[in-house]
């Protein structure tokens, strides 16, 4: 077999993310990061000099035949036309969730990308946490059965600012997107009807940005299974990112990671550390292993596990979990 | 002060839990085991034997004026007529869950004690858990803030027989009455409203008999906070009675009990005992404290910590789950 | 089979230890307390009238025909004696550990033990622990193999007055007996030497008494097995009693048991209880087991588990370790 | 401040350790891996191309003036030479465990560091750890007051062929080294007296060798504090890194770490994951944080935390208690 060709690589978004999956395609083999592109200069020049690539525009990038492959880690309102510019260059395309906040506008996205052929990922990268992923090989393997019942927490250590959250598309497409993939992913199946509510107990500028800040979900499949969600902005000791799974045959539970395995026994109570304290911590592992992922499947022409469809169900039960909460009523799901 | 009289008890009902209420009045220094009454003979003999009390009926029971108090352990359809009478006797009353299937009988039961002016309280033991308790009294104590957000997890090992459950007035009544009771006592709140849904993944006998096996309820209190209840009647692994209140400055959980602190470290996996069996086995500290607790209000004259209204308005709460479940909808409560 | 006769029991001693063996005995269907016997005469008389026994010297209980057995939780220097004459009267006895603080007394009191062909169960409570006991079973069973190695943590909450501890026969005797009891009872071999060193670490009165307070003890079986344990008269966190057994295919833990599981997660850590506060919480199941597994051999006929023998095993071994300790240096044992 | 420059680096040995060193120091933005010396051409070869390095001998590598630091991760046979040679070319050298298995040699090693003034780093990996060093930073931050005792659990997954073991410097120098130093960095102090024993519990191969599979040891240091510490050439259930150390104020505990934090509850226990599979994934984190700290230390010109008299302690507690262990005796240390 020959070896095969490097990847020349655009990255979208010089943030947080964006640094994060830099320092993780540099890992890769096969991936040469080319291009930075960012709205601000500073951020763009700092990062590509870190990995000796070089500032360009969204056009250099992408008519810029060596370039084969971007990643887009941009703010989420410029997801929707980077996909849609990507994949008409022909680009294989891993986009952050979500697609977009609209759901016509990220079908719309899907449409091209089917036209234009390209691969194209969203990161879930929660599929990727070891973890997760260890529960769902087991849970496949059949080692509890059938799976009955899916319960999951996911909470963040404390909430965005006011204005990030009146432009976030609501808890539901900016947090629980996560969640409604992993139901999806873990569950087998869609959903038929969706029930959510939710308020802002001691927490009234949420609700002054037109948003709630915990929330209670919950899901059925066609097969008769049962997903229930709960969630809030705020969580005094940390991120917080269980789920357990019923099975006929036993029980599945992913736990929070801790940073070490430090135990203290005081004159009070016995301690352990607090999870991880946030994305960038709890799912490190997961950013890696989703941009091997992408890679590899690139490279051996595979299919991606967390396609623009994935990315298009998970945004229509936050629009419907949105609309169950707005109207006060279950909805079924059109099928 | 002087000594307290010893309290006669009259017992109904001989079964399963009524030896065990027997057994924990006998450890009561003024609780005096006298009458057993069971339309099963052999039965009542068995277990007036054992406590060196007498069989009698009803009647007989309820017309001894050396009777103070009545324990009512029998079965369901059994209790309203039995708190009634009792009542109109004057007698202490001591009844286990649900008061009755029907509502508007179980409110007949309340009118009656407030009457009479007679005790009455409703065995919701998990109150009286020493985990439970101790958990609510953290809370209550301040040490998470406000209670924002409830997660009950409460799961049968294994289902009934297809006779219990089609008299058994359904997953809700049968069942979660304890969560409700939790939910109430937890986030000390009434709900303003609830929503349920379920199903019968892999136990077609129980959809036969008109029941669900597997429940997700959602409620939410006039202040903001939320609940969900997830409940099966089958776990593979035991009986699995947990809950976790998120509050403003942390969590706090109550897990299941082990039958032992063994840990085993394998070739595959590191293990430690399942949960206890059933209820029986988990909430035996707690039968016996709810037992201390109603004699020594009865001696001491001070209230008890369930009482009838508390039986209503968990019974209330699982009327309602049961209309939203069958009317597919989430619905507001009446206040 | 007729009936069991019922076993008239004369109790030494009504402290602590004699007030929970009272309670315990008062449950067994076949034992009656009937005389309870201390030289101080308001606790003899007081714990008397709660089981409706009678005050008496030990002449008049040990003269008595109907006494079958005698429990003696006296203090230890009382227990030789006791032995001796409860087996001169013909009486089954249970006693405290340990048997004596001198291995030539204790070995008087076991001759006297055998010829008079009574039965005699030493109070090695630990075997009868729920957790340490299902580890034996389960150990028995083969799960992990041959033993090889055992580690054992045994700490007091805090050091007793210093008066008690010169009087203690040292921490070997004092605490110790029972570690050495669990060395034997697991490994299931003797010791073929011993090693012990210690130290008062900021627990200077301890030394002032002429004792250690944390000492660190080896000893080797015959067949090569290994045991560590560890002590210390205080531990800031609680009563720590654990153990641990490598085996040629894995290992089992005995872990402390904890008052509640609740678990607490805050804005520094996660905690859960301490271990229980001190040896009348820690082993009250055990207490209660022990007594009955005296009560249900006198019925049976049947063994007991922890005979006077395995008093004497024990002693010797801390008798060697306190040798070990005094003279620097590791010792065989006389086989 | 001037940019630092980039530190020229020579890699002995192109095995297991060499490769993970490598790859650590290829993440060092001023470490500049140069040349890759093993006596197995191949191997050398293959880890040169992967990083852009060169093959060389010893000579060469040490006569390059671009070479500023030595990392030195061939068999241990080698390590003497190579440090001393190092040292008289005037590298920094980072060296695994142990210097020698001869004292004296280790020693003489010191002596050529000494005197050429060049930085000497022992790799005892473990200090890096991050639960380990979290631990140890909470003991000095005085969180359990001063610490009494250290108990140490250290088991390999399974012994290395008896070839090995041979020429291992038996199992105190070979695997109980590190915990020698984990003693000396926890306690804070140095040894006054050891005993060590052990023996070859079903490993009769081990004892052929020269060697026992299973050892125990007792420290105490000067200020009474004591130390145990358990070892075994086998543990079915993985590679078992632990340690709790107790202080006046409470016990601080060093656990294992799990590959996932998955929790299966099945039928017959609740499980998790064993540890991790063995050193290399145990510390995988370690290993980078102390070539880390290395080059860290040589831009800044800060001392190293593990020095190579730390690596002289511990060789001559592990000869202490071979010593022990033959001559079946407890030793006092020569201060």
């Amino acid at each position: 077999m020959s070896e095969p060709k490097s990847i020349g690589v655009a990255l979208f978004g010089a943030g947080r993310i964006g640094t994060i999956h830099a320092g993780n395609l540099a890992r890769h083999p096969h991936a040469s990061l080319r291009y930075v592109v960012d709205v601000h200069a500073p951020a763009a020049q700092s990062l590509a000099a870190v990995h000796g690539a070089q500032v360009a525009t969204v056009e250099q990038a992408l008519a810029d035949a060596s370039i084969g492959a971007v990643v887009i880690g941009s703010s989420t309102d410029t997801h929707a036309d980077l996909i849609q510019r990507a994949a008409a260059a022909g680009k294989a395309i891993f986009c952050e969730k979500p697609v977009d906040l609209e759901v016509e506008r990220a079908r719309a996205c899907a449409e091209a990308v089917r036209r234009a052929g390209v691969v194209c990922m969203i990161g879930f990268q929660r599929r990727f946490d070891p973890t997760f992923a260890a529960l769902k090989q087991r849970l496949d393997a059949g080692e509890i059965g059938t799976p009955e019942m899916l319960v999951v927490t996911s909470r963040d250590p404390g909430p965005p600012p006011a204005s990030y959250i009146a432009r976030s598309g609501g808890v539901f497409k900016d947090m629980l997107i996560h969640d409604f993939d992993i139901f999806r992913w873990i569950l087998g199946g869609e959903a038929v009807s969706v029930h959510a509510t939710g308020g802002c107990p001691g927490m009234p500028e949420v609700a002054a940005a037109g948003d709630i800040s915990h929330a209670a979900v919950t899901l059925r499949t066609r097969a008769g299974s049962l997903c229930q969600i709960n969630t809030s902005r705020r969580a005094a000791y940390g991120y917080d990112q269980r789920f357990e799974v019923l099975g006929s045959k036993g029980l599945l539970q992913a736990g929070n990671v801790r940073p070490t395995e430090v135990v203290a026994w005081g004159e009070q109570a016995i301690s352990c550390d607090k999870p991880e304290a946030f994305f960038l911590e709890r799912y490190r592992a997961a950013y890696a292993l989703e941009i091997e992922h992408f890679f590899d499947a690139l490279v051996h022409g595979t299919p991606v596990r967390t396609t623009i469809e994935d990315g298009i169900k998970a945004l229509e039960l936050a629009e419907l979990a949105t609309r169950s909460w707005r109207e006060g009523k279950a909805l079924e799901c059109a099928v």
